[in-house]
């Protein structure tokens, strides 16, 4: 019987690339800097595989995303020719954009009914820290938080499924992994969770092409959470 | 400036006493066993410090609180005399005894009002899944869970209040630990955490004689949780 739902964050339950160059538009703005916001945004989203990658291999010890944000962060500004103009309180200051993202509409409210049914937890590769304080931000209504940080290794490695399916003390086939990222349900089947797939067409901007579909019979297709809640059989 | 609260829960923010007896006067009843019901909780739990001594000692390894509870349970059934009597599925459904305790009265306003302000979470010596369970029985708005589990060693030991800290990303002097237990408390202010007591008079029973009193200066000294929302300035 299913019992908890784990959720991808980024992307899945937050608009990160709005909420990043929001955030990178106001202090450009502050500093008289003409940037292109959502480029930088996507610049500095585009080091977050690789950076994980490192860690996933063994190469290096596991550090909590927002250590890697924050050195993602310091190699973007040097890409933009910036590295002279943003000093380190302020560097640290625009890492917790990260912290500042804001739901997709639909987030809230369906999590608040699937929480009337399941536990509810993200399962992201950002640390307890950053989920906890993107949370309050949003009001994201988490029973527990998961992921990365339990299991000190990054998705899609199983060690950060598993884990947090033990901190649960349930087995893999009473948890159901909720993720827009088709390769994050598979490494969750993998280890025999259940799926569902949540498309959010706009994750990468309007002219995004990968996740629009499903690519695999995962046990729930939903076109937002409320349709989640809906076919889940959580109360409207 | 302080930005978290840590609540002990076991007594603090829930009626163990009460609750562990309800479902052992429960289960008595459709055994047909004469049992008091009270006298078992107040056994069963007397078992838990000298459990957790033998991790705090280094003479075990870490494992999460629900395996105590369940040895402990093991140990109380025999010298109840009712080894034979309760058999393995039953015990384990037993064990769950702790998942559905009752918050005290003023809890759940008390930290929905706190929660506005601060980031709260459970510093408890109960595992993540207990704590999850836990907190949906009885409603409890976490943000996150954090504790044992999180430090793999349990309080008073400094590491767990410390791993606890850490995971928010915040100082010690960020934190404010939150307890019935004055011991707790010293544990706590030991590795300068911030500390606020909250008697709770009747956890232990109508004769209980320990931690009526705050034995030292703690920062706040609060009648219950709606009083300490009034203290640390959390709208009402």
């Amino acid at each position: 019987m299913l019992k908890a739902l784990l959720f991808d964050v980024f992307g899945t339950v937050v608009d990160w690339r709005s909420g990043v160059a929001r955030e990178m538009e106001a202090f450009f703005a502050t500093r008289g800097l003409a940037v292109d916001a959502e480029a930088f945004a996507d610049a500095w989203r585009a080091k977050y595989q690789p950076a994980m990658e490192g860690i996933r291999s063994g190469g290096r010890g596991y550090v909590p995303l927002d250590v890697l944000h924050r050195e993602n962060l310091d190699a973007t500004l040097v890409e933009f020719g910036l590295e002279a103009s943003v000093d380190a309180d302020a560097r640290d200051d625009l890492n917790r954009a990260w912290e500042k993202l804001p739901p997709w509409p639909d987030s809230v409210p369906g999590l608040t009914r699937l929480k009337a049914r399941y536990a509810i937890a993200p399962c992201s590769n950002g640390s307890i820290a950053l989920m906890t304080w993107l949370g309050k931000y949003g009001g994201l209504p988490w029973d527990v938080i998961l992921g990365a940080d339990i299991a000190r290794d990054y998705k899609p490695q199983p060690a950060t499924y598993l884990a947090s399916v033990a901190a649960l003390g349930l087995t893999p086939a009473e948890v159901m992994m909720v993720a827009a990222h088709n390769n994050d349900l598979a490494a969750a089947r993998a280890v025999d969770l259940k799926t569902a797939f949540v498309p959010r067409p706009t994750e990468y901007g309007p002219g995004q092409t990968s996740d629009l579909e499903p690519t695999a019979d995962w046990e729930v297709v939903a076109s937002d959470f409320d349709d989640l809640a809906q076919k889940l059989g959580a109360k409207g």
